[in-house]
């Protein structure tokens, strides 16, 4: 039930703003939907009686069914499949990748390397499933960012955690170092070889074990993708708990081995919560069956947790148990443009309060990251441009409730200017293509050129300061410094530092090389906290 | 905003019980309030436009302010402080408990014991903080439920980290056990010694290191009492992400220690997911700094999830940094009769789905756990007697919207039949007044008789099953034996084993003894999950 309220007109006369009609250009790929007449009135123009479903709200053209039915993804959806996806960054045309043994000053550890008794050994253990081809080991010895390369000779697919076992006792015993990958889109390298090692891939372990339709407890193995399981549940009214850009092509064990946040992180929380069960294969082909699905079991002390963003160095995941929530019945989704990053931030403090319990996802990013999605996946912005755009995202079991409370939400952040434009969508189409925006500013950086991505916790009134400062070190040897994160994952380092959040500050160059060493030190004073396997991490300077 | 909408009246006609008025004897202790005159209304005279506030849904009396004061919790609210609820199990009169070490057959280990060069170091590290005095050692040798009594000799009370790292450093090189012990409030006997450990108090730890306003992160010192920084982060618009019915005793310290649940473990999930970090001292005095509050921190091992739900076995806990959700605008509880055990999973069921991501707690208890808390802490029940009882607890960020949600399930779950008649709750006084039915369940267990309780995990469709199965096997033997919990922790144990659920059996005996060994194999084949520190576990025969 959807409640009606009045917008007093002032909101609009006082902005005056004429309301911009989308960008051809952009949706220019065949699949350009007509736009709707009220997409260009002017906002002051619209009737009084707006916030059930203000016109703006739909400013996102809906379009003619089918052009932007799930099919149809090329100009808004995600490529569909792990190629797709790697397969944009790895174009024909792109330059080699050079090896990472090379670039940097790395040493390979007294490991012993395959032999044919090795190969013969492993294709007892996997039949079929022991790839050395050196084409179809190009792939995976690259990382999804293409800034690292290792040299692995062997692959291994198997398809059950007695498989991993053998072949990882096989390993300890002959002294040979295994590099595990899921669906190698991390962007920090520690899915690649940096030398020989074998890589012992997840990808034929994509079987669910078990799910259950009550406590929405899904038992999976790890290799399962995730966007392939959110599909599965999602047919049983629940989601995943945790959603991401990469959701096509990653396994939910290289999720877990690297503790990924995501998207739906705000409203669900930790993998250390939601993950109830692991079962692990460790270094000497121990099985580790720490599988209990029970919420709370306080039975012995909780092993799993220490293999939750362990990064695959105590042993390789081959199972998950983990608890989906139930599907919200409604879903909207609130694209917004913002006057600079002070609005952004009081905007994301007015929406906890006024949005509680159904607030899932907020996320921001800058104007520089609209324009690279735009000119590299054909997406266009859906609202005026603006120096920053939230996404806010409500989950809930009363559309009518929900709709409400983001009704009276928008009408404040218009009224007091903190937002200066705005679109929302509530059919699943709009809502993806929505998404779409904020989702793939990863895929459009590594388009761009040579990217280094971090993952930086800055406080709060800095956190955009950086973006500014490296991009004026940087001056024209960077091609583009931009700053886009989620907001929701508010965090607070020691009581004593203040207040300090979470956001990606991803810098691409033209060309390869020569600055790597000096970017970071263009915001002296501020020591960056990445991740501990990051293999492309510049160096820190205090 | 409150939605006013319609009953059908058949669903007061199809009813038509009368509504019992409270039982005056149960508030007989000067602080009865005034009966309202509604009260006594047969439902089905009841005007139709109900929902919106129907009158039953008031029938818990508001009575004068005072009545039900925090000040006045004589009858209905909790006692206040650990001495006042400990004072309810150790009253004048009640016999001594026998010493564990005579009781069970329990061998000492090779341990020193503490010499008169013992007491003067301690009393260098903890000046004044050395009890040695038999009668103040009386109560911390024995445990809440007065089941187990060690026989220390001296306690410890440190008010920081480094005093309890140079305390727990002169044991390991002297080889002195030790037991931590927080509030005392466990059910299961971790708390107290067996012998004659030294028990290390964290009573004189109970600071609060810091609380930050946006994030909602509290660090705290171990020794914190659970409804004491309640207290203090709802003073500051937050709650604490955990409750239980040993708040007013129980240390934050302890309840990480064992990994607490408790009320809001429906809504705010598992400790392993609130607890952002810990400061633990090893037994060898070593202080492991995991204090960190970055909500997400990937940097190393999480490690000091090991310590969440260690029992104190690994360390001691000497500071907690968690987090705290905002406080939420409307709380709403609502108390029901139910006709059957499948009733209540049906309502919870029903709940789940209609109340979504308001519901924040689900308790039941069943008809002699009522008459137990009616007799020995003279709380009447709020609604007509049934066989069971059910609380639900709403939160959310709109009363109005809350309310019309919970309007629409009250009317679904009243006109299936699943509720047989029921109360509600909005202001604080009257929601603590039904929280206490459930909250002082094992308090007045305690009172009863000889207590033995179980924390376990069954197959939903049986979890009440045991507690008729053990009631028909002890027959007069058992004075009570009662099946009482939080349905919210649905669990599923193993795929394999179905849907299990979470629950409390409690047996209580007129004397102590004899049928000790006996008791479980009532319920043959159900094995049964217990604590692993658990000293007071019957044996479990398959």
């Amino acid at each position: 039930m959807c409640i009606k309220r009045e917008i007093p007109l002032g909101h609009f006369q006082a902005r005056s703003q004429q309301l911009p009609a989308l960008d051809p250009r952009a949706l220019s790929t065949g699949l350009a939907p007509k736009e709707e007449p009220e997409a260009s009135v002017p906002a002051a123009m619209l009737p009084r009686q707006l916030l059930a479903r203000p016109a703006w709200l739909f400013r996102c053209p809906p379009g003619p069914r089918g052009a932007c039915a799930p099919g149809a993804a090329g100009s808004w959806g995600r490529p569909v499949g792990p190629l797709a996806r790697r397969g944009c960054c790895s174009a024909p045309g792109t330059p080699e990748v050079p090896l990472t043994r090379e670039r940097y000053p790395v040493r390979r550890l007294p490991f012993s390397t395959v032999s044919e008794q090795d190969l013969a050994a492993f294709e007892r253990i996997v039949p079929g499933g022991v790839v050395t081809d050196p084409e179809a080991l190009q792939a995976p010895n690259v990382d999804w960012i293409r800034t690292l390369r290792g040299s692995s000779k062997v692959l291994l697919r198997p398809r059950t955690s007695e498989e991993v076992s053998h072949i990882l006792r096989h390993c300890h015993e002959r002294n040979l170092a295994v590099n595990p990958q899921g669906g190698n889109t991390g962007m920090v390298g520690g899915s690649v070889p940096v030398f020989d090692e074998i890589i012992l891939s997840t990808a034929r372990m994509n079987k669910v074990l078990s799910f259950h339709s009550v406590s929405g407890i899904l038992v999976c193995q790890a290799g399962c993708v995730l966007e392939e399981l959110s599909h599965y549940v999602e047919e049983r009214d629940f989601i995943m708990p945790l959603d991401l850009g990469a959701k096509g092509s990653c396994h939910i064990g290289g999720n877990v081995a690297t503790n990924a946040g995501g998207l739906r992180f705000l409203r669900y929380g930790s993998l250390h919560g939601t993950v109830l069960g692991l079962e692990v294969v460790l270094a000497d082909g121990t099985i580790l069956d720490c599988l209990t699905s029970l919420r709370k079991d306080n039975t012995g002390y909780d092993l799993k947790q220490l293999f939750i963003g362990s990064e695959g160095t105590l042993g390789v995941i081959t199972a998950v148990s983990i608890l989906c929530p139930p599907k919200p019945r409604a879903v909207n989704v609130a694209f917004l443009g913002c006057p600079g990053f002070a609005e952004v931030l009081q905007t994301f403090s007015t929406c906890k309060g006024m949005l509680g319990e159904i607030l899932s996802a907020f996320e921001f990013m800058d104007a520089v990251c609209m324009q690279l999605v735009g000119r590299y996946l054909h997406l266009a912005s859906p609202v005026q441009e603006s120096p920053f755009y939230v996404l806010i995202e409500t989950s809930g079991s009363n559309a009518g409730h929900d709709a409400e409370k983001l009704g009276s939400f928008l009408e404040h952040a218009l009224g007091s200017g903190l937002v200066t434009d705005g679109t929302m969508a509530t059919d699943q189409t709009k809502v993806k293509m929505l998404w779409a925006l904020r989702e793939r500013i990863a895929e459009a950086l590594s388009r761009d050129g040579y990217v280094y991505k971090y993952d930086l916790s800055l406080p709060v009134e800095r956190l955009y300061d950086i973006v500014t400062d490296v991009r004026a070190r940087l001056g024209p040897h960077a091609k583009h410094v931009v700053g886009y994160g989620h907001l929701g994952n508010l965090a607070l380092i020691r009581s004593d530092f203040g207040n300090w959040i979470r956001g990606q500050l991803v810098i691409s160059f033209r060309n390869r090389g020569v600055l790597e060493n000096t970017v970071l030190s263009a915001v002296g004073g501020i020591s960056v906290c990445t991740d501990p396997s990051d293999k492309t991490s510049l160096p820190v300077l205090e």
